[in-house]
């Protein structure tokens, strides 16, 4: 057990590299070369297009900063990242990142004033009580210790002190819940109410589609939904099947990064044309011109994908039984989402459509059955996960000992033997398979997220959110207090009472308070400093720009901006609330440690809100029920834990006053989820239809059609043939004779047009687990939206890069593209 | 342990018992004195007016069955049951009714098979074994576990036998559970489709509606209603508390019934006019003139019942914040029920309404916020209840013995001394106490359903059978197979591992066979019996024969028709599956038992669904998801208890085969919810629009306002001055004039008359748990509905009796009443 010295080494130690990350970032991020990886949303919202700081106009002063005063003023991030003020974030980076940053100054509101309570009145209870004075000899004692709940004699009246702030705590903690919730679904609803007008926001996804036996897909949404919805049925789209297509325009691109290469290697060493080998992995076979035959192979692919797009849109087999199918108002689209469909409740499932940049089209098709058999396998998964995945990375251990390795590699003998080496990797190789284990674990996670069918990218998140926050939960905070492996816990568990249970975890919580600390110090501080650096995007920046940048345009791809990573950083500020909360009344100086983690962890992500991070998609903070939640659940855990703890000192005349605080808690959740949780999953008609009014009355002469045509329609598809396009646009195209879709008959072949530019795309980018450059690129409008009918919002669209080529010579007049390179935008491998 | 020959003895005791009683009600029924008592469903609708048997015209023959023929055929009531087909049943007594049959055939159909498997493959593999035989000399063993699992010899392989008769089982009983989920599911929906209009199709209840500071509640339901569903909102009909109103009813009530019965003892007396005393019980003050007396009182109580009813319309206190919302189709209804209307989603909270006799009425006032406190507090009192019913009866039982009476009435002792007194009282008392929780069990679990807040009778039956089968489940089942009370039983629960609990329930399992298989027979066979000859509606039918029937409509009222008790049968049919499942693989000689059970049972429920009961309201068989998932649950009992029994059979090498089947049964179970659950909670808007448009094809012209107009008024209210409504009703009645409430604007003023006609009363019948007579009377529509338009279809409504008088003499032409007593209808206190 650490003194208190020991942990005030271990905070110089953090503290220290702490401000040596934010030190580097410091002058890192004054450099113009690194003006794109520290403020890519700046380039990206078009308010910057080179570097700011041109002091020096000579070649030097491009990549260096030459103005030295810059440098002495090395935390002047920090103010900058206060000025915005919460609206203009909202404008800024989108509602899910404003209240992102609202959990952490929740975790300030609630922890503060616990921190100040637990600091003045329970550690002078603690410190007076005096146990561990008597039994210091026999036992090792901590200075931490004489300030927690430890130091408390059994049978001690001072118990009731502890009890009466866990209560005071709860209270705090539940009417800053629910002030922060009210907040919260107000702001949702003014975001979403002042949004303007959105395809989403008229658009149903309809899956489980029956098969007519001579109807077509198309036909057969046209009949149903004319039918059972009258005079509010506008259009739909199909959904196609193009994951080989997608493939397919995959390995094209990246043939295209081979010829950017070759090319701007010949340019800067123009004596000698790049060659190379047409085997196996380059290493034999006929030398050939590189830059003629990635020219060469890029154009036949260019013809095989002409063709596969062809058989796409021809073949009934590619079309899935999924549709967006969307109405002429708020209110038709609202309903429609809400209702049930079908006698068959297992058909024509309809719920409110994603994002179209949220969609994740490659679970559109997945059947009902399926669906339930999925579920129960990824949580029977998830659960082994949790409780057994030590038993694999146990294995990889066992292999990968000395011994193992020189079995297999008996040259290397001489080199392992020598001494040092051997010891490193007798420390090293056990550690590595763990390392490599929880490095790929959010990804692991994400797959089986995947595999459980949710449709869009925000949920999908968030199902990975949960099932991280679980593993945490088992194998961080519980594994920690509770020694052993969690299979032992498990194991333990299933043998105990239930009431011996949060016994045995109460009994150990006091005594590891001291390793929490250093992990919030590692983990919270350090880490947050090391994540403003930004090592990794810093370093691929600048490799790509070596190799592969050619043009301006090209350097706006190389940046990666990112986005808050929801899938790990949600679990993890759980993961604090649980310390925080189940500490406050056991070992309260543990709380200041917290406190500083969440203002700094605050600022940190503040700055890269504003200048870095980029979100992918706009869910308008649907992750905040599940935040509120597992902060109740943190609650309970800490109940349960203090009433263990509390009757193994023997305080029965006090414990049972606990009891009734989970039944509290419970019912204030439960009151919370039905006051507040409508807000965050259905649509209220009275709000559709006080937009339906604003919108008839501000713009009665709109043509929603054509807003809505392709709306649904994927990048790929839209930018592949501008050609094609061009013939429908026309048709959709602002029309000065006021034509009110709310009147006119819906005709079941003008809803659906035979024109192939009415179809979306599957593209298979995110499904291949590979650590590939798939070169995503994103669209910006800027200025006035000239075709605001087309694309309704500035909503920025996957779209593979030699796509873009034929697409910006068609509408370059129309749209300013700004194209961006981000390989690791929605997820980590 | 009870031997072959105790069982067999008790059995003979039981069917003797059994026979009795249908030998009892064979000759009952057939003397047609009681011919109300054993056939009041052909009185009431319409098929018989006076008894059958009326060969001897002498007036003997008018009372008992001289026809000595007749008392040979003493079980032709059983053939005469099986006559009817399912879809007259459904026709005749309700699709509740049918699908409640159906439960009886379920059982067959499940438990025929397994019996008969069980009895082939089982028991010889047990009786094979042999342990016991071996130990017969420290064991006191039956024989009839020589038939069970516990005759086979622990790590024995036979124990493979049982793992995969269970997974036979299971898979057996989830075939037979879905095929009957989806039979039942389209059996609702064809009933829905089948009915005639009715006025629940086109109403939903708003509740919580906000108070406006200006507008009264209707203004405000009648604004935001034309607001947010324009084009389809039609009326709606706020509700009124008259709690006072009703109360004054009731008292008034039993005055009239004293004026009959004083007047039939006049009338039989005429020389003695009756005199009471008007002081405290009758006991002294002044000597008056009965019928005077009872006239004089009812006339000032008319006088007091006015000035309520006027002050209820006048006053805006006594309006609630709830309304029935009325719509112009089913399609906008359904929409409404289903979607979200408010921002605020505690407001506005719409539902479908129940049918108009379905409406428990207190509780639509209920807050948002109230309703989730009723909810904790009920679920923990039912949880004391089913946990700690045990100590205020020991409490009670404590008071109860010899020693405290004598203390308290010193003047019994002398007769409390004498010896045969007291053994019977010492045997009696403590057991009197337990006897009488154990008769208002269900009806304290009712009035905690009542207080949970629900808002139809329906829901209330159905929460009531939930609570009971808790109870049941816990100190029937689980209480007979563990020794000890449920408080002992929870307490070792908390404390044992959850491993351990299984496994100490598991090996009690084979020992309490027999006791199960007595249970069956008592409760099971004879207790079924003792249904069938309704002693207790006899007895009271006969008593209020003798002292108030004076016409032919008192006895109409004086008949008790009664209903399905679903809060009681479910749960106990529930036991019988549970009981059948669980000893289906350990004792298969209980299965039998069981099967006698279904079959006799389903003859005895036939019989008096067809002939005696006549159900209050018809929920479409929205119980049914209950009656499967509790069958689910006594899956995963029984595959958890055979879990822990093998576990302590050492058969470790074929136990973990089981853990399998928990998990596919609860994915069944997932699976059937999400495939037939919509069923029974939405209404597709496929099957609304069809309904709409085969209705407007059909009945273009109807005025749909006027159907809907007074359909949820409070029958009270509506016959109360039947002057007033006749003026309503002249705008109401069907116009030849076609008139589409489709196309027509609706105005505010049109849609809420100002005339009180409009408004709905509560009454507070149920609500005070007396066992008075509160006579509800019951109007049957016979013949051709010739004021379709204003009832829609034949419903039945309480109306007091003091109403029917006015209202006969004005509707005798239009309507043909049949009034029927019935003071235990809904509930049974």
């Amino acid at each position: 057990m650490a003194s208190l010295e020991d942990i005030g080494v271990s905070a110089l130690i953090n503290i220290i590299s702490a401000f040596a990350f934010l030190l580097a970032f410091a002058l890192l991020r004054i450099q113009p070369i690194n003006d794109r990886v520290y403020f890519p949303k700046w380039y990206i919202n078009g308010a910057r297009a080179s570097p700011r700081h041109r002091g020096n106009n000579n070649f030097v002063g491009k990549f260096v900063n030459l103005n030295f005063s810059t440098y002495f003023s090395f935390l002047n991030w920090m103010p900058q990242a206060l000025k915005m003020k919460e609206n203009e974030i909202i404008e800024h980076a989108g509602l899910d990142s404003a209240v992102f940053l609202r959990i952490y100054i929740l975790g300030l509101k609630i922890f503060g004033p616990i921190t100040i309570a637990a600091l003045l009145l329970l550690v002078p209870v603690n410190v007076s009580g005096g146990t561990l004075f008597f039994l210091s000899k026999e036992l090792v004692v901590s200075d931490i210790d004489k300030l927690s709940i430890s130091n408390v004699q059994p049978k001690s009246l001072k118990f009731f002190a502890h009890i009466s702030m866990m209560y005071a705590f709860t209270f705090w903690i539940c009417y800053m819940l629910y002030k922060e919730y009210d907040t919260v679904s107000s702001m949702r609803l003014n975001f979403m109410a002042s949004k303007r007008r959105r395809a989403e926001q008229f658009t149903v996804l309809a899956r489980n589609v029956p098969h007519g036996s001579s109807h077509s897909v198309s036909d057969n949404v046209d009949k149903f939904f004319n039918k059972n919805h009258p005079g509010h049925y506008l259009c739909h789209q199909v959904v196609y099947n193009a994951n080989k297509f997608g493939r397919l325009v995959r390995r094209r691109h990246r043939l295209q990064n081979w010829l950017d290469y070759n090319q701007l290697k010949y340019e800067r060493n123009p004596e000698k044309r790049p060659t190379l080998k047409t085997g196996f992995l380059g290493l034999w076979g006929k030398k050939v011109d590189s830059i003629e035959y990635y020219t060469q192979q890029i154009k036949e692919f260019d013809l095989r994908l002409t063709m596969e797009r062809q058989k796409v849109l021809k073949d009934p087999k590619c079309i899935m039984p999924a549709a967006f199918v969307s109405f002429n108002s708020r209110w038709g689209a609202a309903v429609c989402a809400q209702t049930q469909q079908s006698k068959n409740p297992t058909l024509w499932l309809t719920n409110w459509a994603p994002e179209p940049r949220d969609v994740y089209w490659k679970n559109l098709a997945i059947p009902f059955v399926s669906l339930s058999i999925r579920k129960l396998v990824i949580s029977l998964l998830v659960f082994a996960l949790v409780f057994f995945y030590m038993i694999p990375i146990a294995f990889v251990q066992s292999l990968a000992n000395l011994e193992g390795l020189e079995r297999v590699a008996p040259f290397l003998r001489p080199v392992i033997e020598l001494e040092f080496i051997k010891s490193f990797l007798q420390g090293f190789l056990p550690g590595l398979a763990l390392k490599i284990f929880l490095y790929i674990l959010p990804s692991v996670l994400m797959v089986m997220s995947k595999i459980e069918g949710h449709v869009a990218f925000s949920v999908l998140e968030r199902r990975t959110a949960a099932k991280y926050y679980y593993f945490m939960l088992v194998n961080v905070f519980l594994g920690s207090i509770v020694t052993g492996t969690a299979i032992e816990q498990l194991h333990s568990f299933l043998h105990q009472s239930p009431t011996e249970i949060p016994r045995t975890i109460g009994v150990s919580i006091p005594m590891k308070a001291t390793f929490f600390i250093t992990y919030i110090m590692i983990d919270g501080w350090a880490g947050i400093a090391a994540e403003i650096l930004r090592l990794k995007p810093l370093v691929i920046y600048h490799l790509k720009n070596m190799f592969i940048v050619k043009t301006e345009r090209d350097r706006e791809k190389a940046m990666d901006p990112g986005s808050v990573d929801f899938p790990e950083t949600i679990p993890s500020l759980q993961l604090y609330f649980l310390m925080g909360i189940v500490y406050a009344v056991v070992t309260p100086i543990l709380l200041p440690f917290i406190l500083v983690f969440f203002a700094f962890a605050y600022f940190v992500y503040r700055h890269q809100i504003i200048n870095v991070y980029n979100q992918q998609y706009e869910s308008a903070a649907a992750f905040w029920p599940h935040v509120h939640s597992r902060i109740i659940a943190s609650l309970l855990i800490s109940q349960l834990l203090l009433l263990g703890l509390l009757s193994t000192k023997k305080a029965a005349n006090s414990t049972p006053l606990l009891v009734a605080l989970p039944i509290l808690t419970l019912t204030f959740q439960k009151y919370c989820k039905s006051r507040f949780e409508p807000a965050f999953r259905e649509y209220p008609l009275e709000e559709a239809i006080e937009k339906d009014t604003q919108d008839k009355a501000s713009e009665p002469e709109i043509n929603l059609k054509a807003f809505l045509a392709d709306a649904y329609l994927h990048p790929i598809f839209r930018s592949f043939e501008e050609v094609e396009l061009t013939e429908v646009k026309v048709e959709k195209s602002p029309d000065p004779v006021p034509s009110q879709p709310e009147t006119e008959p819906v005709s079941p072949t003008h809803s659906h047009s035979p024109s192939p530019s009415h179809h979306s795309h599957e593209h298979e980018q995110e499904q291949e687990h590979e650590h590939e450059e798939t070169t995503t690129v994103q669209h910006y409008e800027v200025g006035p939206p000239a075709n605001v009918y087309q694309y309704g919002y500035a909503y920025h669209e996957n779209i593979f890069h030699y796509n873009v080529n034929s697409y910006q010579e068609t509408q370059h007049d129309a749209q300013h593209d700004y194209i961006v390179e981000s390989p690791h935008s929605y997820y980590h491998y």
